[in-house]
């Protein structure tokens, strides 16, 4: 029998506006998830029941706020609360208590859901790993930065969170601990109240267990409600796979992730899924991105490397200086090479193809906790701009999960969710 | 006699790198006019003279930190500090106490910049006017939003200040109080520590009393160094003027300015500026850029509307509503089509024209400190993302100053730099 905690938010929000549950029930089974997971999970930075089961009771006597009324949600402690402690990852901001909430924060409390707490980020939401393990395995990492996020969605404590993807974020950890990460077009969901890191790169997005839940999620941090509801599809998508430039470091579990998961489409759409290759322009993207994330990093850093520099990891350190090192006429240069880019991908994702089949991945999570693993196929994406969802469709050789990672032109996010939705469906 | 206090930045910078001048002696003639003349002004929020006296002494001993050592600037109080309250012109945040500097603060201070104290912002960088008045004559506004900023630099008090532009707020207050405002490409300086209204917008800028100090200013905010050098011109600038769809609105003394700077133009490049009209589809363009400043402004006020209502003012609860009720469907409309106007306009500023010459407001200040005066000849260049840069060229009926905007295309600051400095120079 599903459990409350497992149920995902859309059915869940349906049920509270159905006076067929109550908010407080919900909220309550997950607390107790929480309690009995997190010792070994470890995906929270803090919570507060307390306050979560008061905003629930009042719910529950309210009139409909929104489309979260009664939800639950996490949100990677990367964003301000003004009643939780927002410490980015790192000892630096141990003590830092922000005045309001992110905007997509207040958007998800406005449209009534409830915050449980804050989830675990790396620090800064960079590379080096914090406590938080993969449930499915807790030798695993579960990827990163949005590690807390991904890993409490993944262990049924909470239906959805947020989280952040400047190179890959958002995608890999959803992609290692098996929950659907969704990414949306850049500058979809506010960036207000959230610690810079890369403003070119930078994008929220969420974790959920349902393609559904991703679009009732975005939908609400972004304000943009008619997104929560999936459109069925009118014309049959042209779907291609691309494996671009970087597609030799992928694991045979990924190739063969994304073959089924070519078939499949195949199979649901009555197409064919042709193997494509990027245009050559793409050829030096995800070095080109790397460089624009780290010297724009680099002076988002600045207050950080010259008042506290000694509470910096020395991994970070060294990102800092490397991006440092980049010139500006160098970073200029790359952020027109990646305009031009653009043009070209956005012709493509037009003009030929709807949706493109990609690694989410190199492989399965990766052993140990130190590290989060490599975001190599996300960057050219996400440098894009373009909107992404990875399905946890597969299971590799250690029976972690496998991703295949969904792409569609920018602002074709409704498109992406409903060609998501079908395949998981399936 | 020039007095320390009237010098430029760049070449009081000059001085200090040379041993000819020493930061603490500067500051001290900067403290000093500020004394005598902030009780009329009202330019500051909070200053703390101590503070950068200390600094300004660290700086005179140590070896040169960058292109800003030992220059004293101050900042809009929209944005983030971690040695000063950043109270965002509302009651709301009275005990706000960030942990941090926005990034180009940050930057500021890193390249060797003495933060003297915050300006005054209007309510939340909206129209509510704020105690600062116009330097030219107390009656009168100093525009706004970045009102304290402008009448500090107009009033010699420093050389230098930041601020933001949504609509006007970079461009019109320079106008008003006299002073050159620059406003770069959208996406040049980092909004990290910034309140955001309108991300697709929200662009930070400077205050200035000369073109070359406007280079300087924002090369250090954006980390682009290079730009502080205003480069020769090689190829005869192709210049028009164009009053854009609102031009009726311009007042007698700003077409008189338009007409005069235009033929100082042709004189000191030998060359034709005749007046152009935008393509069609700028006809909407400036009512465009009001739907979607308050469409995401609206979001971005979330927080403050559903915690802190009641400390909220009426006019800005009532653009909130107004920005509330525009449908998503319409805000996403409005989106599609600033972008293809945007490739219209990157076409027309690099085929056929280099610089626009533009209106910067409707006419002189107005009277009165409680409306800081209409953005509208500033809308469509914002919502371009193009670089713009107001110069103190004339002076209107009421013997207040008429600023001309100079606009070039997306990137191409260091041209619209140079075409200034060379008017400003002539």
């Amino acid at each position: 029998m599903t459990e409350l905690h497992q149920l995902p938010a859309s059915i869940a929000a349906k049920k509270i506006q159905a006076n067929e549950l109550k908010s407080e029930d919900l909220i309550r089974s997950c607390i107790e998830r929480i309690r009995e997971r997190e010792p070994i999970t470890q995906a929270w930075v803090e919570t507060n029941f307390d306050l979560a089961i008061q905003r629930a009771k009042y719910l529950d006597r309210s009139t409909n706020l929104g489309i979260l009324h009664g939800i639950p949600f996490g949100a990677k402690d990367l964003f301000d609360t003004h009643d939780f402690p927002t410490r980015l990852g790192s000892a630096i901001y141990e003590n830092n208590h922000p005045n309001s909430d992110a905007t997509h924060i207040a958007l998800m409390r406005q449209a009534g859901g409830v915050l449980l707490g804050k989830t675990v980020t790396t620090e800064f939401a960079t590379f080096k790993g914090g406590k938080t393990t993969n449930p499915h395995n807790p030798e695993y990492t579960p990827g990163g930065s949005s590690s807390g996020s991904a890993a409490a969605v993944a262990d049924d404590m909470i239906p959805l969170a947020t989280g952040s993807q400047t190179a890959g974020s958002v995608i890999r950890p959803a992609a290692f601990c098996g929950v659907v990460g969704y990414k949306p077009t850049y500058g979809k969901v506010s960036l207000g109240g959230v610690k810079s890191l890369s403003p070119s790169l930078d994008t929220l997005g969420s974790f959920t267990r349902t393609v559904s839940d991703a679009a009732l999620c975005v939908a609400a941090m972004s304000g943009d409600t008619q997104l929560a509801t999936i459109n069925k599809i009118k014309k049959k998508p042209r779907i291609a796979t691309c494996l671009t430039y970087d597609g030799e470091l992928a694991s045979a579990e990924t190739i063969t992730a994304i073959h089924h998961a070519a078939l499949l489409a195949e199979d649901i759409f009555k197409t064919k899924a042709p193997a494509i290759q990027l245009p050559t322009i793409f050829k030096d993207m995800s070095a080109l991105q790397g460089r624009i994330m780290w010297s724009e990093s680099a002076r988002s850093f600045s207050f950080e490397q010259n008042n506290h520099s000694e509470q910096l990891s020395q991994q970070l350190k060294g990102l800092i200086k490397m991006g440092s090192a980049i010139s500006y006429e160098q970073y200029s240069n790359d952020l027109i090479v990646a305009e031009k880019a653009r043009a070209t991908i956005d012709q493509l994702l037009t003009e030929s193809w709807d949706i493109l089949i990609a690694p989410s991945a190199i492989g399965e999570a990766t052993k140990g906790l130190t590290q989060t693993g490599d975001p190599i196929f996300c960057r050219v994406w996400t440098l894009m701009g373009l909107p992404c969802i990875t399905l946890p469709l597969y299971t590799g050789p250690n029976q972690l999960p496998v991703g295949v990672q969904l792409v569609a032109a920018r602002g074709r996010d409704a498109l992406l969710l409903s060609v998501a939705d079908a395949l998981m469906q399936a």
